[in-house]
């Protein structure tokens, strides 16, 4: 598959396209709305990929052409950005999943707190934003970015994944599977997405507050 | 120390009434608004631990008595019936931490959604029903009931910890930590209980969605 990261230069964006080449043969364009800059991130990723004796070809453009093609189209931005971003592209969405996993959240004195937008959670805002027929799923929520890029990181971490189309999310989830240390696991249809989002503010504040752990991810069991 | 296990007949009052015996010496008390189920409930859990070789006192009693010089007492009720049992208990809680584990939960076509109470948490509606010098600590959401009672299941649960009392946190804590397979970790002040208690109908979600898990607890690493 052809896997767009839009806005993956940064945050979990990076990590993806770090894993995906060296775990998959799926085939990583990362998109920015700068061209140039999605050009050197990926010159960048490759570049860390080689060292590590790993020859993939990674493609840099701005976010429309990066979806241009994509079976799976992943808004690795901030969830004041996503509308914008699936706006851009909406064009070149045809037979492509948009995957969300941007969160929600407000931070005040006592720590890190879901704020879901009002049509209930981010990945709504994504589904809201998309043409009709494009098949959107709320999954990797929540991955600690540092380790997620950090090839020498274990990771060992179950991936909630939440849509109302079966099959967009099933392949979602193999994507997920496909990742060496991720577990990808249907927490239900896209109205069960504020309980999966609201994982990230509670793992942050874990994080804040025990000494020792950082870079959290989760596992049920 | 004594943990008075109030509303202990069924739920998550079962497995820690039999958990804390089996893994600590501190001393159960199990309490009910019918003080001869909790003496017959007792009796069972007694008579489960005499099985298994150990050899301990559980005694039964209406919830006031129970209360009744307890250093901690752990609301095993649902969240509707919180308030009650904490105004029933109010004067016998001096010197006692009041531990509150319930959840708001509601179900629809989807699956589980948080549904906090209008003051934003079911722990800060212990809290409010609580005389004001009663340290109030949420901890023990979202542990499968029957797993938790299932003393031949090993856990490897990590309980997150919410509170504004520091000294009470770390007691509650402590109580965790001595339980074989839970790990107690500190997430933040009271405000921060609505990230702790939404991860319950999350795990009911993932639980609900996937072949193969049921009893679903959360490991964070």
């Amino acid at each position: 598959m052809r896997i767009a990261l839009l806005g993956g230069t940064g945050d979990i964006g990076e990590g993806l396209a770090l894993r995906l080449p060296r775990d998959t043969d799926h085939e990583v364009v990362v998109g920015s709305r700068d061209p140039e800059k999605a050009r050197d991130r990926a010159a960048a990723y490759e570049g860390e990929l080689a060292e590590r004796g790993i020859d993939t070809k990674i493609n840099g453009f701005e976010n429309p052409m990066a979806a241009d093609r994509a079976d799976v189209a992943v808004a690795c931005v901030p969830a004041y950005h996503l509308a914008d971003t699936v706006d851009a592209v909406a064009d070149s969405l045809d037979d492509t999943i948009l995957v969300s996993p941007a969160v929600g959240m407000q931070r005040d004195e006592v720590g890190m707190h879901y704020n879901p937008p009002g049509v209930g959670s981010v990945t709504a805002l994504a589904a809201d934003a998309a043409p009709e027929d494009v098949p959107v799923v709320g999954a990797f929520h929540g991955l600690a970015a540092g380790r997620l890029a950090d090839l020498d990181a274990d990771l060992g971490w179950d991936v909630p994944v939440v849509g109302d189309d079966e099959a967009a999310k099933a392949t979602v989830t193999d994507l997920i599977d496909a990742i060496d240390g991720l577990r990808g696991l249907d927490a239900g249809p896209l109205a069960a997405a504020p309980e999966v989002e609201s994982l990230t503010p509670l793992l942050i504040n874990v994080a804040a507050n025990n000494e020792g752990l950082a870079d959290l991810g989760v596992k049920f069991d």
